[in-house]
């Protein structure tokens, strides 16, 4: 073990319609320390989205070449549109010792399982199947055949559920937030993360 | 995965000093459905100590004839008593779906590691050796010989903190409590500890 801190790599999986934008927004107020991995996307923004912030907002060619030439750490094709996380910077985050918060999709949490060992997964589920199809009609974003592709893939994502670290079932919103701000503070308590603290006691507390 | 849920073996360590027993009471009053594992001890009780509650007080004649008997899941000798915890109370509470704590030694956490594959260990740590040595005396408890040699097993088993999954100073209790409880709560989050949910998710949501 070296005296050099690395950065949480920390993943929030969430079908569409589970809150997760929400629960994610709330953490990196509580936690301004957590670095928020800004994924480069082919989808259209939603209203109130602004580009370099919430997504880097790119064309499907450019998104094509940049994902040829290894720029991912992960990428993926979710609804019709590409979803990427660039490495670079995420790397260089992870090495200062910054933990990195990554909102991405369960293809890409699996990418990210094999890029870096040592994680914490978390995957964020609506508390039925009835309430996720209310959710996703009442946000009146999406057409109805747009809806009936997410509660079809959110099936899909769900039975990957079981190879995540912890499951967090959004019913009530401030119980799930403690879920997840309990998630990773105790993710940070752990020894690999406080390597001064171990060397101290080890050299003779 | 069965349907069964199996409890969660949740260890806590700390040298004598901590404030181990303010925060597990603390934790098992904000969760009251943590059973307490009861360990057998020869030391005598200390004030306000209930037996059958805190410890099971016993003689060193009867202690050593129940470890013969392979009566106990881990046991140690600790500042010159005995402490074991009991195989049998325990099984039956994790295999009813029961979480138990364990108010346990280094060593004594080391057999449970060995015992019981999963599971989730925390160390308590003083902030300081000044403030440790300070908060042994200002109990009032123990002689200056109790102290110095409390003072030095708290050296020894600190050297054993790396081997635990979260390590967690107690310099200010409040935020030790927040500490503690989101540790417990994060592991209840493990996919294992909801057999019935995954099971569900697996069956088609």
């Amino acid at each position: 073990m070296t005296n050099k801190r690395l950065g949480i790599v920390f993943v929030v999986c969430a079908p569409s319609g589970t809150g997760k934008s929400t629960l994610i927004k709330r953490l990196c107020a509580e936690f301004p320390e957590i670095a928020f991995s800004v994924s480069h996307t082919t989808r259209a923004p939603r209203p109130g989205e602004r580009p370099g912030v919430d997504y880097q907002f790119v064309t499907t060619e450019d998104f094509l070449r940049l994902r040829d030439e290894g720029f991912f750490a992960e990428w993926a094709e979710v609804h019709g549109n590409y979803y990427g996380t660039p490495l670079g910077p995420v790397l260089g985050m992870l090495e200062k010792g910054r933990d990195v918060l990554f909102d991405i999709d369960v293809k890409g949490a699996a990418q990210l399982r094999e890029s870096f060992r040592q994680g914490c997964h978390v995957f964020l589920l609506p508390p039925s199947r009835e309430e996720l199809l209310r959710r996703l009609s009442g946000r009146g974003a999406d057409t109805a055949e747009v809806i009936a592709r997410r509660m079809e893939n959110a099936a899909g994502e769900m039975r990957q559920a079981e190879l995540f670290d912890h499951l967090i079932v959004n019913d009530a919103l401030e119980q799930a937030y403690d879920a997840l701000r309990c998630v990773y503070a105790a993710e940070r308590l752990r020894p690999r993360y406080h390597p001064e603290l171990v060397a101290g006691i080890l050299a003779g507390w």
